[in-house]
């Protein structure tokens, strides 16, 4: 029988994408030209008009021109991930199923830095904790014996025959699953405005950690991709458009 | 310290709702009378012109007109049932959180009568299930183990001051959440289309059973309020517009 | 043969409508609490503890509460404002149909007080017009002997047994069309934002006027339902959830 | 100043796209494997076991995998096709303002071999027309006197320096448009079921002949990029998954 593992990391990976900055300037352009603005220019340029540009659109609030574009990502992270994630409904998802298959031992503990402790004046509303590695390894003690409990009892009602759908139900949200996710320019900017924490953006969120490990991570990628987009959102107080 | 409790029902409670079929039959309408049908109509007459046209829009897959109404669920069930009900992106949820709360211990187990084992011939894309309420009745053993052991475990965290988005890692998907999910006629006849199995239906669905008791609650509530919708939806083969 | 006729306002009239800031309120509480707190409470009572509730969620743009609620107008207006509004792709729309009947000779002509001359320092950013009674007078001539000349070939071809899809194509966007629209309070706050030019606003918007005129119109039926979540939309800024 | 032109042809370029049958194939088959399949396999091979895996996607209604993809086309056409075309909200538009620019004198006639006449048996719902050559050839000419005077009145208000906002007012639906349109996959096949006819299809549609030829240039592109898929989808009865 295979034994549990665990991880504390978030995996997100780039599969395919599209688009670009020119073809973010060149879709707002056609308001005013009526034309197609990208044909015949042998490729993206990056031009301080469109630069400009871009920041005004952002500004405004002009959204559907970030529309034009698309990233596949694929994840593994814990349950209580995804399901943070897949709430954000302008996505496309296609996750591993526990009804389909029998599910892999892997489980999510917390990593060292990791602040596990509600502090006395700690608020739902801002839920900012503090560090203590004494309690957080306490913490992994906890976890591992509560999934090696989950684990057997998922093994013992498989090797009996029970249904997949019905055994899984004792797995906790702890469990690492998998999926590729889909998502425009416009939308992933919306994500990143929601899931991280960071003091220059005009609307503070409180993300739970995981989730902006995978915000963070995008982030990334999405810069590289977009890096006029990705100045007028950050310049933009991370306000999505 | 409060004991687990084990429950095995699905709870689905309509909150408020609005439109009616004479809506519909008033949506379609202005398309070829440009006038507002509903104008002094006092109230929302069934009409035989009404259930011909409703039967003529399902079936030619003119779907905005069943898109001017709106129902608005509770609901409780296992967590493994709101993932999959959370998958449909046309509807607006909110849940109770495992972040802001300490969550209560209700935990899934199989009702009597439920088949819970796969036979020789189990293939994911027909997952098909037998009876046997011996092996039934050690789900339930099997179960209750795990769900005390990840209670336990739970418990012993937050009285040691983790936070709540880290205890609950170890909480499995079985247990019980609870949440407000709205949507229109046009998207509920989607839910039902996937998550009922109908020997009826021209394309046949494999739900899982608590996700099908679910929808086979709401199914009954919309019969009530827009019988001349159901009716053309159950006689166009389960096939939304 | 019907004569041509000429308008100058915009029709909104709202049809059907569910939701309050009760319900908005009760599915913010649902993530702290778990439970229905609709429940029993014979109606939807207004109180301090929601309104202080509901500027939390606008403020930090926790839109999903929101969507709980619809209305439904019927609407009245040239199809230059009905492409507009049409663009709004989280509404639902039925609209009367050139393909399917003989459209009636309405058209748009500009009121008295409405601003129809372009300034010297007109940018297409900033489409801010000015006041002529003399030019608007004028407008109101070309518009009509351009009208006139439509109607009249509109009719000759319809009258020759040409199909109404073809003949529509002399009909200028200035042609009234009639259409049922459909959204959610959450949406309709987007489309206000960006459909009504006002100074409180954080983002100032520069709407043509007949759209404006149709926003005003919903705002007002907006405020007096849900008088918590406007005055929270309001004081912050205008800005949607 | 500028002269009338008239043109019969719908533009539809591509203009950037991502996606392939094998990502496709990858994303459904997260669900029983968890694991990226895209990974190291050098490229996007077209395989046996694609192919049966996409039928039975399609013929299931399992939608979500098709949305790992987009397609962006430049399109020109007159307003009318385009307000049919805009009415699929699951689109990303952009197009040229008659707000912030001067239109351009385009205008639409009807080709020779279109069918403009109404037959005695025409029904709203089932608008088939008959061709005409004599017929055809007086609508091009009530088409052209009636687009010449509103092309003259438009004129003569942007000398006057009317607001083109204003001023549009007088210009027909037949004046041609342009704009970019992005769709995935599942959404295009969505659009290709209502919006052509095909003998082949399980639901026939009706759709006016202009949009139907937009629909049909997309058709052919999509069959190249996506041979599995759109093979899948005609074997489907053009039914969208």
């Amino acid at each position: 029988m295979s034994e549990p593992r665990f991880r504390s990391d978030i995996v997100v990976r780039l599969v395919q994408r599209v688009g670009s900055d020119a073809m973010i300037a060149a879709a707002a352009r056609v308001s005013v030209t009526g034309a197609d603005g990208l044909q015949g220019e042998g490729g993206n340029p990056v031009t301080d008009a469109n630069a400009g540009l871009i920041r005004y659109l952002m500004k405004h609030r002009h959204a559907s021109p970030f529309e034009h574009g698309q990233l596949t990502f694929y994840a593994e992270c814990p349950i209580f991930v995804a399901r943070e994630w897949m709430r954000h409904r302008t996505w496309s998802f296609n996750e591993t199923s526990g009804r389909y298959r029998v599910l892999e031992p892997v489980f999510w503990v917390p990593p060292e830095g990791r602040a596990v402790v509600e502090p006395p004046a700690f608020k739902p509303s801002r839920p900012v904790l503090v560090e203590s590695e004494q309690v957080r390894e306490s913490v992994v003690q906890f976890c591992q014996h509560s999934y090696y409990a989950a684990w057997w009892n998922y093994q013992a009602m498989i090797a009996d025959g029970v249904a997949r759908e019905v055994a899984r139900s004792v797995l906790p949200v702890g469990t690492y699953t998998s999926f590729y996710a889909t998502v425009n320019p416009r939308n992933l900017m919306g994500f990143l405005s929601l899931r991280t924490h960071d003091a220059s953006a005009t609307n503070l969120s409180y993300p739970q950690a995981e989730i902006e490990d995978a915000a963070r991570q995008m982030e990334e990628v999405f810069k590289g991709l977009f890096p006029l987009t990705y100045a007028a959102f950050v310049g933009n107080g991370r306000v999505a458009p």
